[in-house]
């Protein structure tokens, strides 16, 4: 069978398995959760060879350190994906929720009720511990799910898969309701991604190349994350104190994460008093700083930021700081040079915060809290798919609620349109 | 200039524009839509006449008489132009309203705030009113809008323009905030849809092969309108005269529409008892059935159906029909060959109307209602640009909100990740 067909039987089968998923219940959704969890837990070491296997296989062909640390399954990465599966378990389930049920002057009834989206692809690389973590969120939301994990962990995906499958099956629920691409072919992420009567949406995980190459040649939405090129904007009526903290937290906290900061930003009112204190903290905690000529001028060791410094994501100990002169020129540096992710303003003004809030166009604006809080856990979504940097459908950390729609319901008693 | 780099500037005219938008009061807003509402009042004998041009290009170039109908700007039609931009001022204004703030255990406080999408494109076929009616929503919901309006009404577009570009100015608002494209070059639209740095959504408003051929071209997300086969399932236990009702409101109130019925499930146990009257009703109607088997037994005018029948949106008087067994195969048959519009049951059982609900797939269901209420007016939406037949984003008709987006807001007091 050629990958073409074989995608599509794939297809065709979450697309059934999607509608007896969608009124599957509360209870049985999260049986299955459960189910898999034991499975994982009885299957370690199932998981463990599988995994060793992959592992050699990269090995062999020349996969670096960072590429293998990914992929390795270690015992504790299994005890999280146990509990990242108990967790999802013990969300409240959001489909069928109704909302806003209104009596209309015609004497109808309408209201929203959330459903499920349907049919998911995910596209993520190396990790398999990605495979449950997806799996999770997309069935407790009621859909059904195809994976397309990396070409390198296929032995572990597949492990994993058939812990899946043992669940679904225990808790009298579609084994296809999860489907992992059996295929390494790469054509199957080009069929995955164009046959929108079977598929609703598609998640890529990753780098920015394979989900701009995603996003490129879809043909079904996708639900993407791109850069996280983040600012804390220090205005003139900051509290020192705060300002030095979230500074330093903001970008310190760890240096990979996309909501970690990339450029700071100071009011020239107060550079002179505050980026002598923060260049020290910065000095200390080993991070490059990179400034316009203002911010050179008190900040000496400082090397010179070229234009490109302040539309790069560094994900790397380094900082941008550019002193601006007040509020205005700082939103429209963020606007403009920002990848809308997550900006943060450090005032104790009440009428600039006001401003900031409404002004910065980002998924999420903060006053006076480091922009490493912009998170599903710390949102409380509970648990997070991702963070999307679309403004359409789902925006900023997508947990349950980003994973479904909602439809009309109309309630009547014989009413027809006059 | 080429076609391209006339697009690009109208886009970033937009993209500078939908910044100033997106903090224009609510006051603002409203004073540039009474304006606009008063230069077109002021304007008549300038819009009769530019329409006049097109109407009278149109007959050079042979356009139909349909096609001439709603090229057509009547006085009546003139009226509704300005009727609507009042409407539209008179709505709430969504932007900036803020939604479960709630605190987390870390000690910040997160919700959500509403916001403008920023740059809409919208291309259209005939009518030239449709200018008015987009432009005012998306101001509303404070964003720029670029239109694409057919090149047969392109002098009335124009004069239209003029009259939004006076509203925008008086209340003083950026001119660019509402654009027409004033080029009739068909290259314009493949542009368009093309550049998502300038444009965050289109709206493609017309038939289903432009739909079918923007969505397939676009490189933005697209709110699209597709299809409209809706049903209507008499379920065993409806209740005899709401279901004549329903049944024959949701064929015959209007023929046209996307929310008409085009088949009818009866069934099998009631189909004796209600086929021969609906019959009737609908031979009295004029309209024409084509039914399965089994209502041919009990409806002997009626022409065969065809497989191809189940999945045809008429749009005219003509309406398939099909004895059922049960709500699962209404259920099975809605879901396999319905558009996911609008479907409804006719029943006085708890339980079924329960499932119906649930189980299917439709962006409006409804119980014991006609489905001619699916629409923006209907459900209080104040207005609709149309009906979303997607998944993602906005589905079924879309209002203001279905306009915006959102982004987290986040408050803290010098809070930072631990």
């Amino acid at each position: 069978m050629n990958v073409e067909s074989y995608m599509i039987e794939l297809g065709q089968r979450a697309r059934e398995a999607s509608r007896l998923m969608a009124r599957a219940d509360t209870g049985r959704k999260n049986a299955a959760l459960q189910y898999m969890a034991e499975a994982i837990e009885a299957g370690r070491a199932r998981l463990a060879q599988a995994n060793r296997e992959d592992l050699d296989n990269g090995r062999t062909n020349g996969l670096d350190a960072a590429m293998l640390d990914r992929l390795e399954l270690t015992p504790a990465r299994i005890d999280t994906m146990v509990e990242g599966l108990r967790q999802v378990a013990a969300l409240a389930d959001p489909i069928g929720g109704i909302n806003g049920m209104n009596y209309r002057p015609s004497g109808i009834q309408v209201g929203k009720m959330r459903v499920p989206l349907g049919v998911i692809g995910i596209i993520y690389e190396s990790r398999p511990n990605v495979t449950v973590e997806a799996a999770s969120l997309c069935l407790k939301a009621g859909n059904a799910t195809i994976l397309r994990g990396g070409s390198e962990a296929i032995q572990s995906n597949r492990a994993i898969a058939a812990c899946i499958a043992e669940g679904l099956k225990r808790a009298g629920l579609p084994e296809t309701a999860v489907q992992v691409v059996e295929t390494t072919d790469r054509a199957a992420v080009g069929q995955l991604i164009t046959m929108p009567e079977y598929v609703d949406v598609i998640v890529p995980r990753g780098g920015k190349g394979l989900i701009e190459r995603i996003s490129r040649e879809a043909r079904v939405p996708v639900i993407k994350h791109l850069d996280g090129i983040c600012h804390v904007y220090i205005d003139s009526d900051a509290e020192r104190a705060k300002a030095i903290n979230i500074a330093l937290n903001a970008k310190t906290h760890r240096y990979g994460t996309c909501n970690t900061m990339e450029t700071l930003l100071v009011d020239g009112a107060v550079a002179a008093q505050m980026l002598p204190e923060l260049g020290d903290v910065y000095r200390q905690a080993g991070v490059e700083l990179r400034g316009c000529e203002r911010t050179r001028a008190l900040l000496p060791d400082a090397l010179p930021a070229s234009e490109e410094d302040w539309s790069t994501e560094y994900l790397a100990p380094i900082l941008a700081v550019r002193v601006v002169d007040g509020l205005d020129e700082a939103i429209e540096h963020i606007n403009r040079y920002g990848s809308h992710h997550t900006d943060a303003i450090v005032t104790e003004n009440y009428s600039k915060s006001r401003r900031f809030l409404r002004e910065v166009d980002s998924s999420s604006v903060m006053v006076n809290a480091s922009t490493r809080f912009a998170d599903g856990f710390e949102y409380g979504l509970g648990a997070e798919i991702g963070i999307s940097t679309d403004k359409i459908h789902a925006r900023g950390p997508v947990g349950l609620e980003g994973l479904t729609s909602e439809k009309y319901v109309v309630l009547g008693d014989g009413h027809i349109r006059q």
